[in-house]
Formats: structure tokens, sequence, C-alpha cells
């Protein structure tokens, strides 16, 4: 156990679930084409430039909007690097942002690579700054590659406070091509893959719990596959679960109550395009402002994850 | 097959090859802590942003001795996000120079996930500028996320004539931990997954067929399993390999030699430390500059790969 949990990401993130009493995060996915309109009409907005000014601006006006509702944002990296090196001066604006104003920020990049590279990436995005460059919280990794690659991205967690989400079991229809397929050999005969790698995340997570009883190594367990997220709940007792698929992509709140301990901890769900662009939706359209919709959306993502789940237990 | 061989990258990257008799390509890995001394010793390299500024002039120098001795320069992202949004700054840059300086950039970022978020890492770094952000000509790509996660990739690869080369066996030693699984049901019974995923991807390469009978989406296999390799040579008939592993990490040419045809076609083999960093070793401390040690390594190389396999034929 860490002397101070303000240094333990598993700690801190539990902390930040209580404090803010839901486990709702919210996805800043910042789709250029679908930005406000009376963000984009008032300039030109054709340089990669400018749309990452309008991205910047979109992302701080809704950190303001959330930041004293939920206990992290979640950026997508591939919307920034869409716009180029001018994204990514955005993106490391809004990670300090979010920052600044006492979100935990989840950085969903999905990185994975071997050996020092693997390391790169770790410094470049897990810790405070300046020994992490991005000052990141959390990273989420593919563990395609191998076990051998998590280890860099472990031992930089552990040693900044930060963590991980490793990709366990991912949302999308297709996620069964690798992640469901079972075994015919070894000490995993007849275990499928998504579950050979959670049991080696829970691993990693029981050596580093901390005072929450959670440890710095998480898993993406998607909201889409609620059996499989019940199953893994049990089979991860020390690990936090990111639970994307919540909201846009179908999963509801009893498809996520699953990967809730009792307590209403253990995860945090994510929900993105369904909170960031609500002024799109009909229910939303009376809202006086997109702010007052995401504001509305986000009052009502909680409520719904606190109707039907035990978050219901952390008000 | 497309009508012009130059908008489709399976041909493009077949005709470099030949053009420049070899299928050596060299990794831009510039780790900033061993980097040249003549470069860091005249300058403070404490900040970011001029150790982004070193590692672009050492890039662009490096591009400057390999332009006219191999087809393709691979950068490695993790090296460039290390040091920030100034990293992807240069990174832009030296895209934009080697190209410029007629090589072909194969993007070394493994990226993948759902959906249009996919879609964005394809559009970011996918075909020519301005419709792609990044304008590189090739992208390393990881399906285990889901056959899914593949299709925007390919299908922004096979509309700007570029490519991705799909993680399949990587090089390092934990690899086996997901890729060695064999499988106990359905239509694989008994593969591995890392043929699972080979086939799909020569499906996938299959369809899309140049004039080189190469399509855009290749594989990475690593040198340091040459069983596998030759066995997906053999399997994977249309698809280009993307070979990490020589050099530095133990690959010889003999490791290599069966992963390309009888044409010395077919793939792309990858040195990166062995060459950028050739000053450190013992057998070029005679060099009279960094960069002479760069060239002569390559010409090493390029002369151990077709002492060792049929690249001699592109002689």
């Amino acid at each position: 156990m860490p002397d101070d949990p303000s240094k333990h990401f598993g700690d801190r993130l539990t902390a930040a679930i209580i404090a803010k009493k839901t486990p709702l995060v919210v996805g800043l996915d910042p789709r250029i084409n679908q930005l406000p309109v009376n963000l984009t009409s008032s300039s030109d907005a054709s340089s990669e430039e400018k749309q990452a000014e309008l991205t910047a601006q979109f992302c701080c006006e809704l950190i303001d909007v959330v930041a004293d509702l939920v206990p992290a944002v979640k950026p997508q990296a591939a919307f920034f690097e869409r716009l180029g090196w001018h994204g990514m001066v955005v993106l490391s604006r809004i990670v300090d942002y979010a920052k600044q104003r006492g979100l935990l920020v989840i950085m969903d990049a999905k990185r994975g690579d071997i050996g020092s590279t693997a390391q790169a990436y770790a410094s470049a995005y897990l810790g405070p700054k300046p020994q992490s460059t991005w000052g990141c919280d959390c990273l989420t990794v593919n563990p395609y590659m191998g076990n051998d690659t998590l280890e860099p991205f472990v031992q930089v967690a552990n040693q900044t406070g930060s963590g991980i989400f490793v990709l366990v079991k991912t949302s999308n229809p297709g996620s069964g091509t690798i992640q469901e397929q079972s075994v015919d050999g070894g000490a995993n005969v007849g275990q499928k893959i998504y579950r050979i790698v959670a049991d080696k995340v829970q691993e990693l997570s029981a050596d580093c719990i901390g005072q929450s009883g959670f440890g710095n190594i998480g898993a993406v367990v998607g909201a889409t596959y609620p059996e499989q997220l019940a199953e893994l709940r049990e089979a991860m007792p020390n690990t936090i679960f990111l639970i994307p698929g919540f909201g846009a992509q179908g999963g509801s709140a009893a498809d996520v109550a699953g990967g809730l301990d009792d307590k209403g901890l253990g995860g945090v769900i994510n929900s993105s395009r369904g909170i960031i662009f609500a002024y799109q939706k009909p229910e939303y359209s009376g809202a006086k402002s997109w702010h007052a919709a995401v504001e509305q959306a986000t009052h009502d993502a909680i409520a719904r994850i606190a109707d039907g789940t035990s978050a219901s237990k952390l008000r």
C-alpha cells in the first residue's frame, strides 16, 4: 500500500468517484464536423490551425460544464491527431486545463509497442509533468504485442502514481475476432483470449493495490457485453474498469451494472457523443445553448447510472 | 488493378525497392539520450522544444544520408510524442522532408480503434495532403480490437493509394502471449491467433492487388521468428511484409530470407538503432562523422541482406 493515496492512481480515481458521487466520465471526441454551429459559423474553419482552435474552445467549454459533475475526462487522441500538430498543441492545452479544473485525465490513445518504445510512450503520457511530457493520469494500452510490452507501462504507472487501462474486451461488434477465441493448449486451455489478458491485468493490479483496494492497472471492458462485464468484475476484484459503449453505442444502465461492485465502485463509465453532442439530440432541442444541453445530458446520464446500478450507493 | 501504379501503395513500394535495389528501410527512432554528442553538446538540450529541434536536425541529416540508398524510412511515433507537441511539429516536418527527398514514409504508430475513431486515425495519416493531415504513405495498425476496426483503414488506404501494415507476428520475446495461442473452435480450429490475423490480411490485400502482384494491406512479421516468416510468406502471396527485428534485435539475413519471394520482393526489412546510432558501435569508431558511420552501416546492411537473401536478384 502506498503511504500517500494521492500518489496512487487507483486511490485517486476511487476518491474522485466518491467525491463526485458518480462513475460517469465524459469522453472528449471533438469531431470537427459535429461542433456546435455557433462555434463554426462565426469563423473560417477550413484550415487545420483554425479547426484546432475551435476544438480547443469547444473542449475547454465542455470541461467548464462538466468539471464539477464528473471525476474524469477521456480525450480521444485520434480526433486531435486528425488535426495534425496543431491538434496536438490543443490536446496538450486541454489536458492541462482539465487538470487545472480538478479533473483526472484518461488519455485514450491505445498505445502499445515493444521495450524502449513502450517506455517512450509511458514516459510521454504517464504521471505529472515535468517527468511526463503530457502529464496525464492514465493511458489506454493495447495488449496484442504481449505481456512483455505491458511492463514498461506498469513500471512507469507505479513509479508515478498514474494508471493504465489495458484493452480486454472492447465494445465494438467485431471485438470477438481475436478477443473471443478460446485457446486449446497450455495452462489456459479452454480460456478465451480476453480472459487470458484479464487474468494478467488482475495479477498486475493485485501487485499494486492501494488503500481503496484497487490497483493502478485497469481494464477496458465494453458496456455492450454485459455478461463478460459481470464475469470479469468477479474475476478481477482489484481492477478498475473503464467501460465504454454506454449511451450512443447502445449500452444501458442495466448493461453496465455488472461492472461495478456492491459499493458502486470499481469502474468508470464513459459517454462521449451522447453528452458532448447532446445539442443535436431531439430531447435537448429546447436547451438554451449547447452548454445547457451538455449539462442536462450529463445530469441525465448520472441519474440513469444511479437508478440502474449500485452507483446509487454513492449518492 | 489500378490504372495508375503510382496511385497504389503495393506498386509504389515495390517500384521503390526495385529502384533502390534493396528492401532495407531505415527506422527513425531518435532517442534523445543517444543523439550524437556533437549535436547535443553544442547547445542546451534540456527543454522539450530544444530537444525537438535537435531531433529534427538529426532526422533530416539522417534522411540526407540514406535518401539515395533505401526505398523508405519508418519514423517511430513514440519518440516524437515523448517530446510533446514540439515533437509532433518535428514529426510533421520530417515526414514532409522525407517525401521531398523521394522516400516513402511508413508511420510506425500502431494505431487501432473502433468505427469513426479508426476513420479519424486513417484520415490523419494515410494518403497525400491535404486530404490526409500528415501525408504518410503507410501506417502500422494493431488488430486486437477486431476485423471491423481494420475496415476504415483499408478503405482509406485503397481510396488514397496508401497502405497499412497490420501487426501479425511481432519481433519481441513475449509476442506469443496472444499471437501464439491456438484456438479450439469454429472455422479456425487449431490455428494460432497470428495466423487468423494473417489470413484476414491476405484476404484484404488480395482484394486490392496492383500490377506488382501485391496489395495495399501489409503485415508486420518479425525477423526474430524465421519459421513463422517463411510460413506466412507462403500463406500470404499478395501481402508485403514489414520485417522488424533485423540487426540490433538479433535477426540475421538468414532469418529474414524467408520473408522475401524468389525475386527478392514482398518485404521491407527495417533496421533502426543498428543504422542511426552506428556511430556508437566499435566497428564504425573510425568513421570521420556520425553521418559517415550511418552511411557505411546502411551500405553494410544492404550488402548483408543481398548476400543472405533473394534480394541479391535486385542488384
